[in-house]
């Protein structure tokens, strides 16, 4: 279909681009854009992009630059729901031994969350079923490890995080220290669905590939201690109709976990009045590869 | 380095993402999608992409979407700077006999340019060494095209074509319809250097990879008549020194042109008067393809 001809003016533009690269003065960086220009010459080239096609490319950039804010950033949802994200995760957070593993970390964290003492409540006024989180963080040796700091931030059973109401508030994070013993525990909300922000040019991407905004219900943590690798994860409801089609490919079969439901009448694990509400409770093990592997 | 496993974990992940547009209605972008999922993540793979060079770019994409406006479009120029333009021209307008060839549009074609009579002078007010331009419009078997529309647009040599300027001014454009014999003849500028805008992400990128921003001296054409492969192409200036660094990759062999050089006191081909100025010639005979090819 395409004479050699062709083919080779196609490849001689590529090569003439690669080449301008020759006086980039960081070695990495030249890297990078020769790989880069290689892989998207061989998209337009395989794909025989047509130039509405690429009009079409240019005026959604220039859509997703338009929403995107201090708040709102959608080249990061783009990424996303590419599985770009979650594919640079998983280049940078290799397999080693029983070491937990890692997934996206998502737009909604914030560096400002309350300290929550050892079995406290992160949910603050945040609306939801109350679910007690523990575990212990090790080492893969299973030595514990003691005042590791945990992060964790979470939607409400509304699908929102508290940075989306826009007024302030903070409710579904907080940072925990893990004890002597590498034990944590903690507080929270039973993980529920949530949408990513659809309402822009990635929301009528989805929309028009028959693909759903949906994320499968989660609970994020980021730990981190010295001399480990900084482990940035979700834990996901064992059960959930979604973990076969979160839209940002986050899910991780070893991150499943068991969330057993109990009956207001059942007794919590550490006495907490919870009103007559029903309640959760799971278990995460966090295991942390060393840093430098 | 890569293991087997790691890297059977990141194909899985490549498969799910590709798999996830199963339910796309309309093929095409089903296709394309699929294939834009395909090479970017052989991208990150390949390079290893690290999370803080993934930051990087995610700040890139919002730079460039913050300076884009109605005016000003950072992606094409990024498109252009990759020669991702350039290849989408390619891949669109194939080699076709003697057909003459393309090469890119570029961001400062206007609807609204005046109609320049035979002979005539689009440069209006525009300073810098006037320049006659003329030749014919044939089709790939010689015969020449009448009535086939002629839009032509060029810099200044200041570097600035009209609508950089900011105050509504309309120069260095206009178009003309070739006469019965498939002639066009008219008055424009000779062309100069000038640079894509700098200023902003892409300028920066530039920078840091040792390039310069530099178009070589040329003059746009699009030439469109029924039946015929609209052409989009511009003329070069032989002897140009940045004919081998064109900072969009636009240049063509073919594209390359004599630009005689007269004095004052050489009498003009259509005896108008320059005012005492030094002027230039060249000859730019213009074949178009079949528009179904
Ligand atoms: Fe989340
Ligand atoms: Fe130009």
């Amino acid at each position: 279909m395409i004479s050699p001809e062709q083919s080779a003016r196609e490849q001689a533009l590529v090569e003439l681009v690669v080449a301008s690269f020759d006086d980039t003065a960081d070695p990495r960086l030249k890297e990078l854009m020769r790989a880069l220009v290689r892989h998207l010459h061989a998209f337009v080239r395989e794909v025989r992009l047509g130039e509405a096609e690429w009009d079409a490319a240019i005026r959604f950039l220039g859509e997703a630059g338009r929403i995107t804010n201090a708040q709102r950033q959608e080249f990061i949802l783009l990424s996303d729901v590419l599985g770009i994200s979650m594919q640079t995760v998983a280049v940078n957070n290799e397999a080693y031994r029983d070491a937990t593993e890692a997934t996206v970390f998502g737009p909604f964290f914030t560096e400002e969350a309350p300290f929550i003492p050892y079995g406290g409540d992160l949910s603050a006024a945040a609306p939801g079923q109350p679910c007690f989180v523990e575990g212990t963080v090790t080492d893969v040796d299973g030595s514990p490890i003691a005042g590791a700091r945990l992060e964790v931030w979470e939607a409400d059973e509304e699908g929102l995080y508290d940075v989306q109401y826009g007024d302030g508030r903070v409710a579904g994070r907080g940072y925990q220290l893990s004890d002597e013993s590498g034990r944590y525990r903690f507080w929270g909300l039973t993980p529920t669905p949530y949408p990513i922000p659809a309402d822009g040019p990635v929301g009528s991407l989805l929309a028009a590939t028959g693909r759903s905004p949906m994320r499968a219900s989660h609970l994020h943590f980021m730990v981190s201690a010295p001399g480990l690798r900084t482990l940035v994860t979700h834990i996901f409801v064992r059960g959930d109709e979604l973990l076969d089609h979160d839209s940002v490919f986050g899910v991780k079969d070893s991150l499943v976990k068991d969330f057993v439901v109990h009956s207001a009448s059942d007794p919590t694990p550490d006495g907490r009045n919870l009103g007559g509400r029903s309640w959760a409770d799971v278990r995460f093990d966090i295991v942390l590869a060393p840093s430098s592997l």
